[in-house]
Parts: C-alpha cells; sequence; structure tokens
C-alpha cells in the first residue's frame, strides 16, 4: 500500500511524527495511529501526556548521569550500596541490565556513548570528565568497565584506562566466556581461546 | 531483559504507554522512548501534539464517515467524483488502499467494522443505518460491497444486500480471483474454483 493520500492532515501528521522512531515504517505507524484514534481520549491523552512529561521532566543523576526523576538518583542516593565501587556503563539501559540481575551492589556511572570517531563522537561528547573528578575524590575504590565488547567499547575502555592508570585504583572489567548454557561449539573462537587462557579455578564457578 | 526497575517513573510511565499500542512489547517500547529522550524537546513536543491534536480535531465526512479534517471529507466534496457509485467498506485504510490503485472515480460509505458476534460487533454498532439513508435518498446508482473476504465480511455483505435488495440499485462486489502476479500451484482452491467460474473474456483484461 502506497501511504501518499491521507484522507487528513492531521491522520498524515500523526504517522509521519510516528514514523520517525527507529524501526517503525509508515505502515506501522498507520497502523499505531489507527488504534489510537480508536481508544479513549483521555487514554490518547495519558499517552501523550506520558511523552512530554518524561521529556520535559526528567532529570539526570548528578553523580552518574542515570536518568533520575530526582537530582541523585535512587542508586546513588541509596547509602546501603559500596559507594567505593563503580561501574562503567555506556546507557541507561545497561544500568537497567545489570540491577536485573541483582548481583551487584556498587554504584554507577553513566558515559552516555562510547567514543565512535564514525559516529563523530569523541571523548569530550561523554560523561568522561565527570568520572575522572568522581575518581579524584578519592572515594572510588574500584572502576569496573563495562562496555560493548566491540572495538569502539574497547578504544573507550582503552582511553579511560589512560586517564585512570595513575589514580592509584583498581581497574576491572567484566568477565569475557562462554555464556552460560551456550554450548562450546556454536562459541565464538576469539571468546573461547578468552576463556580458556583466563581459565577459572573450578571451585569459582560452583560456589 | 527483566523491566522491573525503572531508574524513573516518569520513564516508566512511558514506556508502559508505548507498550499499550499493539505489537509494541517492553523492550521495543523502551527503545523508543529512549529514542524520543534523545530527541530534541521542540521535536518531542511535536510528536506528542499531532496524536492529541489528531485525537481531538480530527472529524468523521458527515457523509460517508471517512476520517477528515472538515465536516464533509474531500472525497464526498469532490464535484468530479461519481456521487451515484458507492463502495462500502470496512475502514479507513481501505479507503487509502483503493484511493491509491487511482482506478476508482465514486464514492465511499465507511462501516466503521463489520458484523461479528464473537466481537460483539452487531449491524446497530456500524453506520448501516446511514447507509440506507443516503440509498433511500436516490441519488445512488451502484453499491459496490468491498469487505474482506471473511465469514464476517460475507455475513455483513450479506445482511447488506438483505436491506438493499429491494432500493431498485445494482449490487456489486469485487472481483475475486487469482491475484495479478501469483502463480497457479499457490492459489487457493476456493479461488481458483471461483475464478474459472466467473471465468473473464480475455478482450476484458487485456483492453
Amino acid at each position: 500500500m502506497n501511504l501518499d493520500q491521507f484522507p487528513s492532515k492531521l491522520l498524515e501528521n500523526a504517522v509521519t511524527e510516528f514514523a520517525k522512531l527507529p524501526g517503525i515504517g509508515k505502515k506501522t505507524a498507520l497502523r499505531l495511529v489507527l488504534h489510537l484514534l480508536k481508544r479513549e481520549t483521555d487514554e490518547v491523552h495519558r499517552f501523550s501526556d506520558a511523552i512530554t512529561r518524561l521529556k520535559d521532566e526528567v532529570m539526570h543523576c548528578q553523580v552518574c548521569h542515570n536518568i533520575s526523576d530526582t537530582e541523585v538518583c535512587n542508586i546513588c542516593g541509596n547509602g546501603s550500596r559500596d559507594h567505593g565501587l563503580v561501574c562503567v556503563v555506556e546507557n541507561i539501559r545497561d544500568v537497567m541490565s545489570i540491577e536485573n540481575t541483582q548481583q551487584y551492589r556498587g554504584v554507577y556511572h553513566v558515559l552516555g556513548g562510547i567514543i565512535s570517531p564514525m559516529d563523530g563522537i569523541g571523548p569530550a561528547d561523554l560523561e568522561i570528565d565527570s568520572l575522572l573528578k568522581r575518581v579524584e575524590i578519592g572515594e572510588i575504590r574500584e572502576v569496573i568497565f563495562a562496555l560493548s565488547t566491540t572495538m569502539e567499547g574497547d578504544s573507550t575502555n582503552f582511553f579511560l584506562f589512560k586517564k585512570l592508570k595513575n589514580s592509584n585504583i583498581r581497574i576491572t572489567t567484566l568477565a569475557r566466556g562462554v555464556s552460560v548454557g551456550d554450548e562450546l561449539e556454536f562459541t565464538d573462537e576469539l571468546t573461547l581461546g578468552r576463556s580458556i587462557v583466563n581459565r577459572l579455578l573450578y571451585e569459582q564457578i560452583i560456589s
């Protein structure tokens, strides 16, 4: 279906706006908009208000730059967490992923991206200076690099490592290895190679 | 990724609202919301305004019930179209599909659904009375049934047919047959059977 002829300009605008979202084509956009049009007026208002309010009112934590409803986020404001242990992540989703493991009791630092010259993202575009300042203050004992295991992630790690190596803190990175539940024959050679070089004591796994 | 722990209530609300849309799960909703969050404030406002305005301001054509920015839609208001020929469709998308063929110069009547007892939709929930009134006025020469070729579509056709058969108008339905470009071996038996019974003069196809 060619979507050039809309019976209404208002409909066309709404479809055009929806189709700007990633992974949403014009056909899907039309389906979603017609769905909204069938819903009750206050439901539709609730939908658009939720988006406007998010954009207008959401804050970024002054300490870790995670999304927050308050000036300091729940995690940074939580006294029972280990504030000497900082996990450096690319974005908010990574914080959510790690939080959902329920295995981490430290705090975070959200860079807001990774160094990627191809996309025009340099160190100055990321929250790197504020990380260095947090380390300078001296309360941080260990920084964990938890960035993507891509070339961009690796170069960001290396950039941060150069900046931090004289700070007298422990610098660690996520363990790389065979995924839990993966079969060896489907594990890529690089991961398998690293996981045999950095092999663990069996006792560590079963504990 | 389990999505129970949101760093922000505002974020959670926006994700919940997005996830109410058909075919959008929580993960996709989060991706879309984080995308919106990265966009400029006025772009986000344009997005939510487009939706609110559509819901608040859009009208339905008084004649054919198609979506419209005015009381009478562009098609019904177009004097160069054939107002004696009315195509009965289920919804707005069907109007757009037929308009996009650029083969039809008549007008429409949008029922707003089809009779479907399973979904609790009866004749009274559809724009059937207004269709009968349009026919009563006497300007209509032919009504084309262009509903889905499902059981619900067929029963709606039959219901309309019973109401209209004494009106002294021509009642037609879309031709059923092998799709243009389809291979015979993949055409279902019912369609193939009908298309051989209702075969066309070859001259009609090539004209």
